[in-house]
């Protein structure tokens, strides 16, 4: 037996890669004082087709629950975030700066970095219309990945403005019922041929063709672009106007963010979707909004791509997820008194392993350097003294049964796992 | 609309609670040695009957996907233990002492402690048949209680043998087809009048009561107390022969965590499963094996029960969730500056929170207490000096704007997010 296609077992490598990528998540969304929350697995279908039509239950999970309820393994965190967001209007003082990493689901055929199920980091900001909630919201998004390793050689974000292309298409006078059309037309200009385009633009290609190229001024994106620039991001990011978005409910400012080589899917997407909570919430609550999703298959691929991502990525789990200390019981009647300090140094706040059963001390030290112990003690015919060895050095030395927790406690080699992993270090920063 | 029954919503406070419940346990398992993997949340329905028999269908989230697949949202993670287990077979050295925190899922009416939805902390030893590794499993689930701030007069666990069961059946000749039923008797014999277990054990109440009252010696019992005792850890635990567990593939030792004052379900369960991976994956693979769960719902209600640990937990939160440093913007001629020094301050690990439009002084330094703040700066006429205001103390002093992130890097009322928080630190101890 198998897991079902598109569906990934985490084993404890790959768990440790996906924790570290929640872990970097996290501690970046914190220094923004962003703030956790999640919601329901599974919800009313009608929650999803309320923001995206009938037509998105042929991408979802969706059953009939046992109680006849029309129920969907969630395909993104929007809908949710609204419907909360909504319910507990008056509990939170606005502007909310919400996080969530929350698996969500498609029923898609599998491909490269599009899986049926992922991890989808969410970054909302509700009840702010400023543009400089659109600034911070980026900035983050560049954190994010710069707290991860990368640098402004390996990805960039795209900014764009719907509002934008909007105005330009209500100046010439374009019907309402062609926006949308339109909108996906410039979206792909970039992957089509520019002759391609141009039939399908028409009239307006000319003109289109002027802006995507840069000659069209936009006094929002400048500003933006200022904004990053004194935060000293702005070599992580550029202007470019065809990104328009394929989601009809974004309003304003909107951004992708891509690996530089080109090679891989989108890494992260959103904007400002100032209508969808009170679309979502019948007109309930009205909130200027604005988030975007990160997942974390394309992210995963994209580690494993750009070395000193990859490097940080595997210091900081080999860091955290060794044994501190193996405990070699060379002789038997030794386990006792070997269990009893092994909890006193457990309790103290150390990784403790030992062998379950009896076996030759070379076995056990090789043991030890599989589990990636950085000491082991031994308890054999030392006793009431134990031999302490520091597996970096080949270092030995007898201590005192009763000395040994405070001896470990002050040395050097076992510093706390926070130092280990430097979780409060800046991170990225020496390739900005 | 809502959540569906029995699905919750995470607001801010109860994600942070439930994040508290998880780095706790992430923490006392990697101090076992414990490694940390996941499965998939959808499995093939046919894997969880293949262990529960076809019966379990009507307790499952169940439904036939657009691929003609019966599948199933888990309802636990032991199957796929297996299946993963038997699939890795030769690339683990054994035993492996594997955690997951997995969400599982049961279509059943909610009742208090038990939604159809909860986060289930896995903990298994697999490839291991001695009794030390009873023993350390069992240390485990104690001292999982004792961080999160329980001590010995809050919970026991209560230890039994269900291979002393079998042998006691098959010394009095009992029918293998009567076993099962009779040991659901026995299991439920504290909850039952005296009279009406011993009409329904019949010949064998007798000998049952006189075990139940604790006259039958067990050798691996008290070994296994013992060896807790070598741990300082046998005043949370006692043998009671009256556990049994209901499920039919435990082999030796199983346990269960109540609380105390027996006001909730079982807080954690489990025991030693030796047949079970041989049995799901068909012989292929067989490894004696043995774990346990433990639920975060029952867990949040205890929590909420027991002082120590309530508090424990609001420090632990209250210490993490705050924002380090709120920026007081006074004059919106400095916004760009703050946002610069803003930058600076969070690549330096501190988590930082402004306001995005312009607002009196006053308004943005509740909004900084609000946010929990520990610092704020104020950007204003002292330009290029800033006033640097410890919230907690009222202390103020003006610092130059270039000197500001080595001035907060310094400053001991900003400890790092570790120490804040004693991660490394003993806990639960002090009540032991």
């Amino acid at each position: 037996m198998q897991a079902l296609p598109g569906f990934r077992d985490f084993l404890p490598r790959e768990c440790a890669e996906r924790n570290y990528i929640f872990a970097r998540w996290r501690e970046t969304a914190r220094r923004y004082g962003f703030v956790e929350w999640d919601g329901p697995i599974l919800e009313p279908t009608e929650l999803f087709q309320k923001k995206s039509g009938p037509e998105i239950v042929t991408q979802l999970f969706n059953f009939t629950d046992k109680g006849e309820r029309e129920v969907a393994l969630r395909p993104e965190l929007t809908p949710t975030l609204a419907r909360i967001v909504a319910a507990h209007d008056r509990d939170f003082k606005k502007p909310l700066k919400w996080f969530s990493i929350a698996q969500c689901f498609r029923y898609e055929k599998q491909q490269r970095g599009r899986l049926r199920e992922h991890f989808q980091l969410n970054c909302d900001i509700v009840g702010e219309g400023s543009l400089n909630s659109d600034v911070e919201l980026i900035a983050l998004a560049i954190d994010l990945l710069r707290a991860l390793g990368f640098g402004a050689d390996d990805f960039v974000v795209r900014i764009s403005d719907r509002e934008f292309w909007i105005d330009f298409l209500r100046s010439r006078d374009v019907a309402k019922e062609r926006w949308s059309e339109l909108l996906q037309i410039i979206d792909k200009s970039e992957r089509e041929p520019r002759a391609k385009t141009a039939a399908r633009l028409g009239d307006l290609a000319e003109p289109t063709f002027a802006i995507l190229d840069g000659h069209g001024a936009n006094e929002k994106l400048s500003r933006v672009m200022e904004d990053l620039r004194e935060r000293g991001l702005d070599t992580f990011a550029k202007v470019d106007l065809s990104i328009v978005r394929g989601l009809a409910y974004y309003t304003g400012i909107v951004f992708e963010v891509f690996d530089r080589s080109g090679k891989f899917r989108a890494v992260a997407g959103g904007g400002r979707y100032d209508n969808l909570i009170a679309q979502l919430s019948d007109g309930a609550v009205s909130l200027p909004a604005l988030g975007f999703a990160m997942g974390d298959v394309v992210l995963g691929d994209l580690i494993q791509e750009i070395p000193a991502a990859d490097d940080q990525m595997r210091n900081v789990i080999d860091a955290t997820s060794a044994v501190d200390i193996y405990i070699v019981i060379a002789k038997e009647e030794r386990r006792d008194d070997a269990m009893r300090i092994g909890q006193r140094l457990r309790d103290s706040g150390r990784a403790v392993d030992y062998p379950f059963a009896g076996a030759k001390v070379g076995k056990q030290f090789q043991t030890a350097e599989l589990v990636g112990a950085r000491f082991a003690i031994v308890f054999g015919d030392e006793w009431p003294q134990v031999a302490v060895k520091n597996l970096a050095n080949g270092e030995q030395q007898l201590v005192a049964q009763d000395e040994l927790v405070a001896y470990l406690a002050t040395s050097g080699s076992l510093s706390s796992r926070a130092e280990r992993t430097g979780v409060e270090g800046p991170r990225g920063d020496t390739r900005t």
